[in-house]
Order: structure tokens, then C-alpha cells, then sequence
């Protein structure tokens, strides 16, 4: 954990704190401080801020908490994903916290299995925990807002523009024909909206839908990869080229 | 699996070859073909080319394969690794080869825990099936030198450069202080090596050898990823600056 997130609530007027549990537990073992020593702390969805340690012990932790002004941004990344396997849809929700997103939209697609959206992995109070935790990873503070829209044309033809306003929109799509970093270079003042398909990738309706939607396609310089690869690989390049 | 990667000596004279167990299955259950049809299959370390089916069971496949002239050639870019949580090197191994790498060189570093090597996740026999596992996601068949060099300064100041000849080298660190992007498009037509530090960061004593030996210290514009991430990113964002 690079910063300890917090609850409002669990933030006393006086910006005291009393931990116990995980982060505690982080903070007396791994993190080693001693009393006086700060660590990096931030209310969840709020502000960043320093906590000076007042007492710990390895199942107790006081601090007194120090915020920054003003409340981080929304990051500038939107991502649309295709329903992927339950475990690898587990092993995504960290990851993507970590690498900074304002909105995650799941949606269904031909080449999903229709029981992918049966898995506990899209209820809150199962990937609110793994969101949380990228966050804490990356430091970062800001929960990204997760819409599953599992109908995809009503998505893509009416609702998207509410959920990822005046975005520049890409998807990625192996058979794109141009190079990724022709399609990154062009709007770095602008947020973008990036679209990653299932295993089998997008079949050409949902293409001629996107496309129709204002998405140009982009094709990444490797071969095909696992779809949590490929999120990532994605968000990193359109990071980069933005930077 | 998006290529059947074969060893060479399952491959008879006339190009037959009959397969049982998980590439079997995968063929007659996954990707569900005739008789007649082609797949992509390949030579491990060698040629990729089509098999036609000729007989297709459950467990048990047969194909007349069909190579292309010529190998492909070694991927563009090398990586140098900090020795990573056993557990995160257990799941590298296959989105590393999937991604395309020269070689991959493991070392040792001062934020590394000495009983990360004990591993038996360094041995071949158990990250080789990984590795194909990758390369059979991406549809490649070159399988990365993988080379084990504990002792960081022998191998920075001595072995490096005949393990990676003539790279450009460019190090992944959070306080590089100028944007990855810079880094990275200097020498797209030159060999690359990346070097990604441990989870707590390389020590300033690593840094300056790495600095004498040529590196360039790059800043990804993320938080503190989880090493695995970083690695993925990191190639992502240096594949697609040279695409």
C-alpha cells in the first residue's frame, strides 16, 4: 500500500484516526513506522493528505491526519471493456484502479458467454475491495464510477455520450490495418474513452456500430493478448502518448 | 491458443503430426474445426506455418503442416528484472513471452528478499510451459532466452552487454523526473533493453551502476504500479513508441 485510504467517517473532526484490521496491520508490519514517523493517507473519493502516527501497535494504529486542499481530478481515461471471463474480470478491477480511470463500462457483446454476467465479480461489494485496493497500490484516491450496461446497442447509441461526455474514442481491434500511435498522438487535451473487445474480439456489426459511434480503431504492435494484457498494454500506451 | 506450437521432432518427414492430450483438446473442443480445415500451428523455436486436419477426435488429432521459409526474428526489445514475489514471477512468465522479448534477465537487487530465488518458479521445467503458454496466445513461436544473473554488479558492469548487445537501455523509475515518452522515442530502429527495478524501488547505489552502464531513467505518468503491471506497461508503452 503506497497511501491508506480512509472512510470520511472514520475520520474524527480533529482529523483523527484509529485503525485496526488490514491496514493496521500493513502499517505496524510492512510500513514499520515509528511514533512521529507520517505516512501517505487519503479519504476515499476526497483528498490526499499525511497521517503523523501517534501510537502503534501491530493491531492499532492512531494517527493524526493532514489533507490537501481541493480534491483530485477525474482521470482522463474512460474504458469500455467486453464482458470478460469471470477470473479474468477478478484479476482486472486492481489493476485498473491502479492505472487511473474516471469510468469502467461493462457491457455484453456476440462473443460473450451469456453466464460471464452471472459471476459475483460485478457486484460492488465484491470489486469495491479490489478497486480500493489498486488505488492504495498507486496512491491514488479517486474510486473510478462502474456502469454495467449489458445491452449493447442502446449503450452505444444512447447512452454513452451521458456516461463518457465529449471524449476522443478508440478501440482496439487487431485487424485496425494503422499503428496505435497514429491514433494516440492526436487529442492529448482531450479525454479519451478506449473500447476493448472479448477474447474473440468484436464481431463486424459491433464494429460498424463503434465506428459509427465516432471510435476509430487502433491496433496495438503485438500479437493477439489475453484480454487483462491487452487493458493494460492499452491504458499504458494511451498514458504514455498523452504524457 | 491462437497458435499450435509443435516440437520439432513431433513432426514426421511428410509434415504429419498426430497429437493427443491438451493441444488436442483444445483444437477438437475449442476451436471446434473439420476435416479440411487449417489451423495455425508452428515449430517451437522454429518456423510458423498452417496444419490441415485430417482426422479430428477428442483426443486425438492429425495434420499435414505446412512451414513458412524462413525463422522469425529475435523480437526488438530484452528485459533486466529485479526478481519479483515468487508469486507475481509465477504469473509474468506468460504475458512476458506473449508480449515478445529477446531475453528476459533476472537479477538480484537490495529490495529483493533473499528467498525470492528459492523458487521453483526460476526453474525451466516450470516456467517453460508458460512461456509457451504466452506464445501461443500471441500466435509467435520464439521462445525468449531466459538467463539468471544473481549478482547484480558482475552483471551490469561485466555480463551485460553480451547478453544484450547493443541496446538501447532504459530504466523504469517513478523519480526519473521527465516523461517516458521522451525516453522512449529516441532509437526505434535500435535493439531495446528495459529494466524494471523491485517492488520498493531500485537503491541509489543500483541506480548510479545502472546509470554508468548506459541507462536512461524513464518515469512512467502512472502511480506506483505493482511489478507486474509496471513490466506489462512498461513493454506496452516501448513496443507501441516504436511501432
Amino acid at each position: 500500500m503506497n497511501r491508506i485510504l480512509l472512510k470520511a467517517d472514520e475520520v474524527s473532526d480533529g482529523g483523527r484516526v484509529v485503525l485496526a484490521g488490514i491496514r493496521a496491520r500493513h502499517i505496524a508490519a510492512v510500513l514499520k513506522p515509528a511514533v512521529g514517523d507520517t505516512v501517505r493517507i487519503g479519504i476515499l473519493n476526497g483528498a490526499p493528505g499525511h497521517g503523523k502516527l501517534i501510537a502503534v501497535a501491530p493491531n492499532h494504529v492512531e494517527l493524526v491526519c493532514q489533507f490537501e486542499a481541493g480534491e483530485p481530478p477525474v482521470p482522463a481515461v474512460d474504458l469500455l471493456l467486453a464482458m470478460p471471463r469471470p477470473k479474468v474480470m477478478k484479476r482486472l478491477w486492481a489493476p485498473l484502479s491502479s492505472m487511473g480511470l474516471g469510468r469502467i463500462i461493462i457491457t455484453n457483446a456476440a462473443r460473450v458467454e451469456r453466464n460471464y454476467f452471472d459471476t459475483h465479480w460485478l457486484d460492488p461489494a465484491h470489486y469495491e475491495p479490489r478497486l480500493i485496493e489498486g488505488l492504495q497500490q498507486a496512491g491514488m484516491t479517486r474510486l473510478p464510477d462502474v456502469t454495467v450496461a449489458r445491452r449493447f446497442r442502446p449503450l452505444i447509441e444512447d447512452q454513452l455520450e451521458a456516461l463518457s461526455p465529449n471524449t476522443q474514442r478508440i478501440v482496439a481491434h487487431p485487424d485496425a490495418g494503422f499503428s496505435s500511435h497514429a491514433g494516440f498522438a492526436t487529442e492529448p487535451s482531450r479525454r479519451l474513452l478506449l473500447a476493448v473487445g472479448p477474447e474473440g474480439g468484436w464481431v463486424p456489426f459491433e464494429l460498424a456500430l463503434l465506428q459509427a459511434a465516432g471510435f476509430s480503431a487502433v491496433a496495438l504492435p503485438f500479437g493477439t493478448l489475453r484480454t487483462d494484457i491487452a487493458c493494460i498494454a492499452l491504458l499504458a500506451a494511451a498514458g504514455v502518448s498523452r504524457a
